[in-house]
């Protein structure tokens, strides 16, 4: 009998410390939580658990350490029916605003439970595949390309994925598919969930989840998004893909080579850490070649490979692939060059020739760099910029254009100010930026912008201050003579009286007074 | 009249001037060239001119400046019936052997013609492509690749095409043809006559010879041995080629993009001169890939650009393109590597990647490097391979491996000495030498060797000595120990009593003492 009256004890000191902890702001939303509410309302621990960590057998979700609007936003849409649950339905209703507030609140501040930070060293089973890598043969993001690192949670919309019930996490992907929860923010998540397919979802939420088994390893323990087998219900209408293919993940061989290989496409999609002395912001090569160099028509890796080495305006001289990587350092990275015999470059270079593998040499492949956009009919506009972006890019990118990080880890890049690409990238010109944003943005969501929509909105990110042109001479005016003396680039220019180029950007906030907001 | 005697007076002068000069060694000679011999022998100069400049109306060949040994053996030829002519055939006979050497070292000691030094910018016309590119599809090299720079002629056996009659080498090409010059030496004209279309005949005696009008301008003024029209008479029974084909010259484009191309091929080609600063002996990138990088199984440059980055066991590391063609400066040129960002690399880089261009990357293609030799029957025999050399090396590369130069140009390069390739480069390793020779040697009889004389002379070439591996460390041994410990390498190892490595490299000689030689 000691023992569990000394569990009994410490459970109870517990509750009484949260309780006390919270006593002055919230101590209305402890109580519902562990003993219920007016009105019948059960406690929440009785499902949830009694530290808000769910409940695996019962396919409850955790609770704890969820963002207090999303939770609340939750109680809301249970309450008027745009969510569906005949569980939480009536608890719900009888919660008054208030009280729903609170509740969020307090299970907002509960601990989290502890996420194991190192990523598998492989990718070994189809849920792992679409969690961790994506399916972008098929416009699917990997869940943490949103949900940040081991499914952790990112701000206000992105909810943590790590400790939910495998059965919780299947049940609200069905949900988005048969619309049980709506569209969700610019219907990202009925857009995801549209594109898996049955199996897709009994293995990505059985990765994901917690107490349940994860999914059985394929047979080949390597298998990538390339290779994961197609689901017949979610390609189907999909036209096969008329570009390129780079060979899959695990055809890298074993070997010295094969070394240099992973080492560049890790670089590559973690440049910050894997290439630290380098990199000058917080963003990573595969913020702009999405699916890690590998998707078509987001400026592939393998592409690239074949086109070079090339004159190139830019530097009035034929550079080779490796001075072309340089380049990126020194303006999209605004950090320092590598040397063209570092092991960062050739790594760099290797897994570029490895994506290649099969693919002409100096030839032009459909696919190739960021589809071009033709004139827009109306000439690019601030204002109309700010709506498109507050209507569809600061979900994520947030309303200062900082993106968003959770632990240590960017998981939405900063689009200007200090944090960002340099006046030198070539995402500073407006063109190019609507290409891409076109092509690829919102993230699953590519295309659905219209030609206009993405000028604007380009025009807009690309008329923030951001860090000076390292090709910076005498002036701004003369600097831009040099450089930049092009419709597509802003710089130089005065943006509501501002000269862009000519402040230092300011870090983890707007550049005030340039332009109208919508938010 | 005034003119007249004037120049008489001067052509009377030089007479006295020449007979002065070889009055103790060939008067004879000279009385024989300009007033006849004895028993009706007609002086040389009625029809041979009076300088011995030959006389393209009438089609007779210039002796000016030509080899003694070559003219003397003429004679011989014409004499004994084994070179026919009807003309020569009498003339030679009446002239004892002492007035033949005569008459010839008269002839030899005669200035040779001005023959203008810079090569046409670019190729023109059919003849011009066989003079200065050869036909290397179809195994044939260029008259200037053993004739030397602009026809000038090299050494006792090579003697000049250029001041040549067209009349007189179209015939000599016929002669070689028919078998009524028999096999020559090697039988190499034999069998450079063979691939010759008549059209082919006469196209590059054309441009070849003086005198005659040059033949006109193909209609694109730039194409080039690939694009050289197959003559069917000399393609019959050639299969079709089983392996990539790099672009056209005509392909170059006209931007600074072709002009790295061309540079890059000019490097490749005329390293000495265009890269001096990087290449320590005389040795050409061009003398072990022939056809300028372009010919399968001589180590082709597109096969080998779209093998790197690759992991080599020489370097113990994966290495760029860039930095295996330092490697062949270091190395192979005995000369420094140029750094990565030289314009030397990157037109090297250039030119291979545009030779490349529509072949897979990371591909083994058909044709790359040196087909593989399998094991010979017989361990290679320096004695064994010194007769071979002696048969059908030492004509082109000397009887002492110094290979042969005209005027400031090596036409022939040299195998060992101070003036090749150091211990580190590849063809210091007997299978690799042994390969390349089998596939490639002699120029245009490639394939003529068995696979033992390729091993043999391969051994032979390589128990030579050489300069320093630049990676050499504490003690030959040592420096066998860590990079030449192999069966494939004689570094460090004694031929004859001499320890290979040990000593600087003899210049313009071959090593005494180091082996049997059968000359």
């Amino acid at each position: 009998m000691f023992p569990y009256a000394r569990a009994c004890g410490t459970l109870i000191a517990a509750l009484f410390a949260v309780v006390h902890a919270h006593a002055a702001a919230a101590v209305d939303g402890a109580t519902i939580a562990q003993r219920g509410g007016a009105e019948g309302v059960p406690a929440c621990a009785a499902c949830h658990g009694a530290h808000g960590e769910g409940n695996a057998a019962g396919g409850f979700p955790r609770l704890a350490g969820i963002g207090r609007d999303y939770l609340a936003r939750q109680l809301d849409a249970f309450a008027d029916g745009s969510r569906q649950s005949p569980v939480m339905a009536p608890i719900a209703k009888a919660l008054p605003p208030a009280d729903r507030t609170a509740v969020a609140s307090y299970f907002a501040s509960l601990p989290a439970p502890q996420i194991g930070s190192s990523p598998p060293a492989r990718v070994a089973s189809d849920g792992e595949i679409l969690a961790v890598r994506g399916r972008w043969s098929d416009g699917l993001p990997a869940c943490e390309r949103c949900h940040g690192p081991k499914g952790a949670g990112v701000g206000l919309d992105f909810p943590p994925l790590a400790g939910q019930p495998a059965t919780y996490i299947a049940a609200q992907l069905r949900a988005w598919k048969t619309g049980a929860r709506g569209q969700g923010p610019l219907g990202l998540m009925r857009a995801v969930a549209d594109k898996l397919a049955d199996a897709d979802v009994d293995a990505v939420s059985a990765y994901l989840g917690s107490g349940a088994p994860a999914a059985p390893a394929s047979a080949d323990a390597t298998r990538t998004a390339d290779e994961s087998t197609p689901r017949p219900s979610a390609l189907a209408g999909h036209p096969a893909p008329t570009h390129f293919l780079p060979p899959p993940e695990s055809a890298i061989p074993n070997n010295d080579f094969g070394r240099l290989v992973r080492l560049g496409e890790r670089i590559f999609t973690d440049t910050g850490n894997a290439a630290s002395q380098y990199v000058g912001n917080d963003l990573r090569c595969s913020n702009c070649h999405l699916d890690a160099g590998r998707l078509a028509n987001s400026a592939p890796l393998w592409a690239a490979y074949v086109a070079y080495p090339q004159y190139r305006a830019k530097t009035r001289e034929v550079n080779t692939y490796g001075e072309r990587l340089q380049g990126c350092f020194m303006y999209s990275m605004n950090g320092k060059a590598p040397a063209l015999d570092s092991e960062t470059l050739i790594a760099l270079e290797v897994y570029s020739y490895w994506l290649a593998t099969g693919a002409p040499v100096n030839a032009h492949l459909a696919g190739a760099g960021y589809p071009k956009l033709a004139k827009p009919e109306q000439a690019p506009d601030y204002a109309r910029g700010a709506r498109v972006y507050a209507e569809h890019c600061a979900l994520c990118h947030g309303q200062d254009g900082q993106g968003q990080r959770v632990g240590g880890t960017q998981v939405f890049p900063p689009l200007w100010g200090s944090r960002s690409f340099n006046w030198g990238a070539g995402m500073h010109q407006v063109n190019t930026a609507a290409a891409f944003v076109k092509a690829n943005m919102p993230l699953g969501l590519g295309g659905s912008l219209t030609e206009q929509q993405a000028w604007d909105v380009a025009y807009f990110m690309d008329a923030h201050e951001r860090p000076q042109d390292p090709r910076f001479a005498e002036s701004v005016a003369e600097t831009r003579k040099r450089f930049h003396d092009t419709p597509e680039s802003l710089y130089g220019l005065s943006v509501d009286g501002h000269l862009l180029g000519s402040a230092p950007a300011p870090s983890r906030r707007t550049l005030a007074g340039t332009g109208q907001r919508d938010r």
